[in-house]
């Protein structure tokens, strides 16, 4: 089976909004015919990660709330006195929680539990426009 | 070579418990006789991650606190008040550190550091049956 | 097409020195002539991790900082304790950043954004000789 790069474009309002991406990264899984495999989300972009969570408001919330405190907006950040855009908080957000995912693919699902969503998280200052990589193989 | 799926299951006391993985993995990248591949390590679930660090009780308690000065069992949680499981710390730090680690097999070994060891977190506040996925291909 | 494993050596300075690895996986990924495919980047040992980050002096500087914070190098660590080697900070730090780095190929590019690099982190209170494996697939 050779490995099948698809792609997911969302927008979102940045402001480490959190986007549920999994019932599209299930449905090309689905149409991949891919029985034992993996699938790769990878978001190109240094103001943006991948993970899992239980994609329920409640805990989303908690998680933007912990991710401000280990990254604060309001900090000085050397980033944004050199380039005056202000995301400097982005950029550290972004590589502490990366870019990638890989998820094992068993007998045609992703072996994700029940309550695990696979999220983007977006926490540019700005509304973006984002492409995410999901290859299959 | 197919892609190999196996599970190893472990019972956890729950509470930020840290597992040291390495002995089943890698039985299993051995008897898979894979020489030139990768493993992929997954959690299933919303409340536990993998991750690698040496696995010496010293620094697996500084881990631990690491973690908890992350993201603190006792501030407040909009997970809890809605569902009243009291775990919202649980999800937040797993959602940090991750579920999916990846690590290459070169000449029939993972590429591990001598010192470096593939360890569950289990952050959930009650003890757990967990099961891992252990995909080599 | 088979595997290819390739490795980069580096030599860092330590301390949280953040190496931009990018130039070396792209051209690896170039010379593989995978077209489809993926890389993994993975750094064997217990205090060095990989991530992705602009590669910008300031930013750089800011991730060190929100780090430093994360796992400061001057609160009390058992491991220093037990071990006398100073560096239970690293450690720590290398578990909650990870060793492990999984990014699409597709159509002969890593599919990295414009201002994305990949970069070694290595946190250790010492000049270090790291070897980071290259796997491309």
């Amino acid at each position: 089976m050779p490995v099948q790069n698809n792609q997911i474009f969302v927008r979102t309002t940045g402001k480490t909004e959190i986007v549920d991406l999994t019932p599209q990264i299930s449905r090309e899984v689905k149409e991949s015919s891919v029985v034992n495999g993996a699938v790769t989300v990878f978001v190109p972009g240094s103001t943006a990660a991948i993970t899992t969570i239980e994609f329920e408001s409640g805990v989303i919330n908690d998680l933007r709330k912990a991710i401000d405190r280990m990254a604060p907006e309001d900090v000085y950040y050397e980033h944004n006195e050199r380039w005056g855009d202000g995301n400097g908080y982005a950029h550290v957000r972004a590589a502490m929680i990366g870019p990638s995912l890989h998820i094992p693919i068993v007998e045609g699902k992703m072996t994700l539990g029940t309550w695990q969503q696979i999220v983007l998280l977006d926490f540019d200052n700005r509304p973006r426009s984002r492409r995410i990589v999901v290859q299959i193989s």
